[in-house]
């Protein structure tokens, strides 16, 4: 490329290196499975391999390219690799790849409709699409009052319902009541909730987090609901919000929409639905009953990037009444006025969200549904769900271990079981169990804690895991706990263990089969966050 | 593909179909002249020509293509058009397409640094590269207790800014004091601050917008923002946050930094610099004086997506007190509990931004810096602004027109004078020649009011632009003006005209010349925003 006249969007350039891009990628699926899931790297690894400085004058893509394999590769945990087992699932798919590869290909910015009608008129129709999908009553449709948007996460998804009731309330009371304003959770909901909290100015006395506990299998209780709401209303509060969920991060606990939407209307109380992972499976008419009583919602949300292949982020979100949404985001600056938008006949998505400009997000999720079709997306719920419950009986069997929770989609919570009634013991001995088999390489899960109790997390649903990964997950698991107990752990209360990631373990539970693939200590580490 | 048995990430197939993909977005550029660059469909075409339902069973690659040729390109306003000069530009560029090719291909969630260590490594040091481009001061950079972070928009990155100013200065003063805050802005700042302030609760009455006019170019006077600042300190109110912008989207003008953040600095508020759009300019020595007083900023933001060949979205914020983002903004769960975080050594980028999830948004930037270098940057900026220079001396050789304020960057400002000095009628005219302009489909410019005056804006700035469309766009001006002032506009103040994007004009000014493009009336549309 030449410095002193640049031609950056080449048509036949973008072509040649688009191919070679092409082959990186399919060839990077090719040899996922060589690559430890959980990066090994140290932290500021990165630092050392490149410079320092941007560079002056232009590179060949070749370089870059050496560079993703021989640097970036390593750094990268591959949520892609069909070993992951972490968190939850966040799909990648061809379908989802080549909606990204088109979407940045036209790069518009769709903040109004004038600005790219199509992106707004696909996104209405395509969320429209999903809602069928998830038999979600006409009432959060586009044909009446409600309709689907494209947020990036659940995060931003529960903010802007939270911003939008918390300003439909504060018109009806007054807006010097913000410090009125009480907001409902349990101790299971997502941190993003509280996040959204902090960020509308909810005063942090009035975010209640109410306690779940096995009895309800981590289910909130819609009378401890209705109890802390009548303690607020008797104490001069305002009940503002109530988030319910539908597959919990740590356990995939089940909130009751029905009673608690009843709570939440008498009371009149927005009800938000998470259902940032398992509302994919809702999809399928037999796990539909899940979301039964979402009809008593005022907004419901589902994320297509985790577990319905369409690439991150696709965040999907339908609300009741898009005008309260709309009178909390709106603004209307000159430079962005134009007819369509002042004749009141377009949806103008800016209003919906909290940044101006976006993507082309709704091409993607249109190439997932029409490339794999209802039936596809539904074989391959129920394809992890079945894998799943392979590795659930595999941890029955196994007397060494128990399940924690009980299994309802794509997700197992199980622990080894200590050789004595220890809690602490039984903490420290998973903690191990869990830095060891992330160590080796081919698997990557992640924990949780529950009731006090730590426990492993193995959730099925990278787009390449077959039943053969799963077998391997669990060896491994065995393989590991056995060392660990056979290993005598946690006799050296005091012994350093150094862990993946470059971080020591001061008070570490690790025997030697642990520790031998240890990298060296982490010094002069160049960044830190906090 | 088989329903019973979806395989929904073959590398084979994923090479096969991205190959077509990559043909396909190549030959769009290669045609993207053929296209009106403003849409000039109808609201609600789209719902006509798609099916109401999703497909039951898979459909194919080339059906879909089909669609997007046939469907979808007619509602596209193609951004990259080189007669793009609408708002402010979006750039696209192949560095940048290949880096999300990239981001989409490896398709990790980057919210802490342990779910994928690159990214966000890469992330640190390709935004301690741009500041080094920009020459900002060292206190943003990553070595010391700033550091920069990859927004979604400006908008995200004003609003973070303004929850870290919050939160830090109620620690001070007290959480109950939220209704005291007071946020200063101009006339002339973009909207994104006042939507920030309504999420942040800022009280409604809480948010100044201090007047401009064009005796400073319509930048903010530091004596009237002192003014503002005493008035409030006086009534008891306390004063948290200025937003300065160099490059404001009406006009592009620039604020003045040094005096601002004495202000800003005697008075303890937070000085957030908007850069979005003429960050970019910046990283030209000749430029890199308009942002001169950054040093005495809390915050700085410019959009790498805009004008810097970094595909949408990619808004880069740098901030001095990383520690006040954090605390506003963290949450820490136990599912994303690890121990590098946990030690204290690593960014965790969750906590600097409103989502949790985040994609590899720095490997496209990281692309774009190396493939084109910073000597192929700068030429490219410079090259738009040679071309904007040369539009304005065409419009200064016409004395029909006028230039409504300087131009700085790659933004003219201009409008046609009418016959008489009646203001009203001088906006109808701009109003009937924009209209024709966009409609004639070669070029799509937009507008904005200063002091009231309607406006047009021709922003140079689209990737594909060169010498002979900028000279286009200024015959279909010069050629559309003399229709209208030929054609005895507006004396028929009450005639009936239909505008591009289907939307009847009631009070019209158009004449024959602009109606014959027209399509049809706009009946029964399905969806309605407000």
């Amino acid at each position: 490329m030449d410095g002193q006249m640049l031609k950056p969007m080449d048509a036949e350039q973008l072509r040649e290196y688009g191919h070679q891009m092409v082959d990186f990628v399919a060839d990077y699926y090719k040899t996922i499975e060589s690559f430890p899931v959980l990066s090994q790297v140290q932290p500021g690894y990165l630092r050392e391999l490149v410079p320092t400085n941007p560079p002056t004058h232009p590179e060949s893509l070749q370089d870059v390219l050496d560079d993703v394999k021989a640097k970036i590769l390593q750094g990268v945990t591959h949520w892609q690799s069909p070993g992951y087992f972490a968190y939850f699932p966040c799909n990648s798919s061809t379908a989802g790849f080549l909606g990204e590869m088109l979407s940045a290909g036209i790069n518009i910015v769709g903040f109004s409709w004038m600005s790219c009608p199509a992106a707004t008129e696909l996104e209405v129709i395509v969320l429209d699409w999903l809602a069928k999908l998830l038999n979600l009553p006409d009432s959060f449709l586009s044909i009446g009052n409600g309709g689907g948007v494209i947020q990036g996460t659940a995060s931003e998804a529960v903010l802007v319902a939270l911003l939008a009731a918390r300003d439909k309330k504060l018109k009806k009371i007054g807006k010097d009541s913000m410090r009125k304003l009480v907001v409902y959770s349990s101790d299971q909901t997502h941190s993003s909730v509280q996040k959204a909290c902090q960020i509308a100015g909810i005063h942090p006395e009035n975010f209640r987090i109410l306690k779940t506990d096995s009895s309800t299998e981590y289910a909130l209780s819609p009378e401890v609901v209705l109890n802390a709401i009548l303690k607020d209303v008797a104490s001069g509060l305002v009940p503002l919000f109530l988030c319910a969920t539908v597959g919990t991060t740590s356990s995939t606990a089940i909130d009751p929409l029905l009673a608690l939407g009843k709570i939440a209307k008498s009371n009149r109380i927005w009800l938000h639905v998470d259902a940032a992972y398992a509302g994919s499976a809702c999809i399928c008419p037999e796990y539909r009953h899940y979301i039964n009583g979402v009809e008593e919602a005022d907004s419901f949300n589902m994320n297509a990037h985790k577990w319905l292949l369409t690439n991150f982020d696709c965040s999907a979100l339908w609300i009741k009444d898009r005008n309260a949404l709309i009178q909390s985001l709106s603004t209307y600056p000159e430079y962005l006025r134009n007819k369509a938008s002042e004749a009141n006949v377009v949806v103008d998505y800016k209003d919906w969200q909290i940044p101006l400009g976006r993507r082309f997000r709704s091409l993607k999720l249109w190439m997932v549904l029409r490339l794999y079709g209802q039936e596809g997306l539904q074989s391959y719920i129920r394809n992890h769900i079945a894998l799943a419950k392979q590795f659930e009986e595999l941890v029955i069997q196994d007397s060494r271990f128990e399940m924690v929770t009980p299994r309802r989609f794509s997700l197992v919570c199980f622990r080894l079981l200590p050789r004595s009634t220890d809690e602490n013991q039984a903490d420290k001995l998973n903690r191990a169990l869990l830095d060891a088999v992330n160590l080796a390489g081919t698997v990557f899960i992640s924990h949780t804690v529950l009731s006090g109790k730590y426990v492993l997390r193995l959730a099925v649903g990278a787009p390449l895991t077959e039943e053969r990964h799963v077998i391997a997950a669990w060896k491994v698991l065995q393989e590991k706990a056995t060392a660990l107990l056979e290993g005598n752990v946690a006799q050296e209360p005091n012994g350093h263990a150094q862990l993946s990631n470059g971080v020591v373990e001061v008070d570490g539970a690790l025997d030697n089969g642990v520790t031998t693939e240890q990298h060296g200590h982490v010094d002069d580490l160049p960044i830190k966050s906090k």
